[in-house]
């Protein structure tokens, strides 16, 4: 059963005196996210930030900021323009859209370029690809508006492919439960304080959101074989607060690639031996974000079997 | 410019005592290769083997074998589903089609798994994955009936990704010609005492067939930035005949990434230093080919600037 775990994202920073976007209620934002087909599982609040786990993902929701991420065939362009339409363009300080490649990108509703073409024509943008097409690559667009990020707006992802090991059996197998992913991950260690709203998939896949104060973690797991991924994503200040997170994410799911996305920080991560760095971008955006993006791949070790297809 | 450089490939050996395939004439092959949209740009012939040069990519008959590879978004299975149609399929011994991994799959007319779809419904047959989807990989499907190769029915391809240096500036030139392409490539050195048949697309893009008594060598080049492509294939006995070549063309034509793909024979490659096999597979076919695939890139060295694109 084949299901694509990679997400497109949207970020929007609105301007200052623009209405509280936590106030436009819970009712506001699951109308949003019907808007693209998926639906509201669960959700955690605090002061700062309210935090929905998807049918397909993750929204969270500060007062002057939104972050959506989709996965599946989604097309998260349709929440984003509903977002625009109802909200209005005129106070939107900052727009960045995100697509990662996919394992089948011509299973998708929509290519990169025909969301753009759909964003463009509301908020007019600069569009990147950041890596190669035959090989792991992320396109990035922002709306062309200057804007000044605050000092701690920094983002980190990362994308892992192809999980191996102990982890990835466990996360296969039908007696996982939501209390023996969070052992797995080391949560409670690697990430204290946060307080966690998980929800586990029938026959698999696991997503996770965490809220701490005004920041967030958020991680989604497609365990399946041959086409697994497991994306993490947070804007804590890693390298200060959590320099080993992502080695340590690394070390327990053991991709036999990944990708590091970053905007406007750049963690440090331990690769094992024999990983390589393939790909390697960075660029700054007009929108204020320095974006890095680095792809890696570790050595095949001996010829494997082909996959035989079920067609 | 985008243009689709990776192919598929059909190759079909027809029964003792069946009609022999030349003998179906030019304007049978004609017919067959604007099934799928393409034309005859030029031929060569001897007294074993027709070879056609193709508005995209090449087709090659002997009198008991076929081999046709198309790029673009062609559709090759509507010309396999005419050749069985108005061939004969009792009379197919052993047929095999492969597709390489797309720059931009979702772009294409029909996917793997369409085109198997169709051909399992003329002749049932079995499919592979070689690779992963996130990376080059290749899919080959053959028929399910018994078949054994004769001892020098090999195949060697070579396919190289983002071409650098020299050669590739010269193939995105415009003062490049056919003259100067033969010799960049050195293939009078390499490839002595072969009849070629090459031909320069505007604004670039460069295709050959070369045949010496039964034997042939095909190379088409899609030299764009970003998303350049260079097939080279043979039935040459590289080992034997020719043990350097597919080491000279890397060390030419200096891919970002390649892969090699054989079929009953196993060349050497000498790579360049930071060059890492990240995928190997090997499979025996129950139609009597064992097929190898690796997947060698190279490490990324500095961090580039994004692409901009132009949406």
């Amino acid at each position: 059963m084949f299901f694509e775990g990679s997400e497109k994202k949207v970020e929007i920073v609105v301007a200052p005196g623009a209405p509280s976007l936590r106030s436009l209620g819970r009712d506001y934002w699951a109308e949003l996210v019907s808007r693209c087909s998926a639906s509201i599982l669960s959700e955690v609040s605090n002061e700062q930030l309210d935090a929905y786990l998807l049918s397909e993902s993750s929204l969270f929701v500060w007062d002057d900021r939104m972050l959506m991420i989709t996965c599946g065939v989604i097309t998260l362009v349709d929440s984003v323009t509903y977002f625009l339409d109802s909200y209005g363009r005129e106070h939107v300080a900052m727009c960045s859209f995100q697509r990662k490649n996919e394992y089948q990108s011509h299973l998708q509703k929509s290519s990169f370029k025909q969301d753009v073409e759909r964003l463009n024509r509301l908020l007019p943008g600069t569009a990147y690809q950041l890596g190669n097409l035959d090989g792991h690559h992320n396109y990035v667009w922002h709306m062309d508006k200057p804007y000044r990020p605050a000092a701690d707006d920094i983002t980190t992802e990362l994308l892992m492919y192809h999980i191996q090991g102990d982890a990835a059996k466990y996360l296969r197998s039908e007696t996982q439960s939501l209390a023996g992913i969070r052992e797995l991950l080391d949560l409670h260690n690697l990430l204290p304080g946060f307080e966690i709203d998980d929800f586990l998939f029938e026959p698999y896949g696991y997503s996770m959101n965490g809220i701490r104060g005004d920041q967030y973690i958020t991680m989604h797991i497609t365990p399946q074989e041959n086409t697994s991924y497991v994306s993490f994503e947070t804007d804590l200040d890693i390298p200060r607060e959590c320099p080993q997170l992502l080695t340590r994410l690394v070390q327990i799911l053991s991709p036999a690639s990944y990708d590091v996305i970053c905007f406007n920080t750049q963690p440090a991560v331990s690769h094992a031996p024999q990983t390589h760095c393939v790909a390697r971008h960075s660029q700054p955006l007009a929108c204020g974000y320095q974006v890095d993006f680095e792809h890696f791949i570790r050595s095949a070790a001996i010829a494997k079997r082909a996959m035989c297809l079920a067609i």
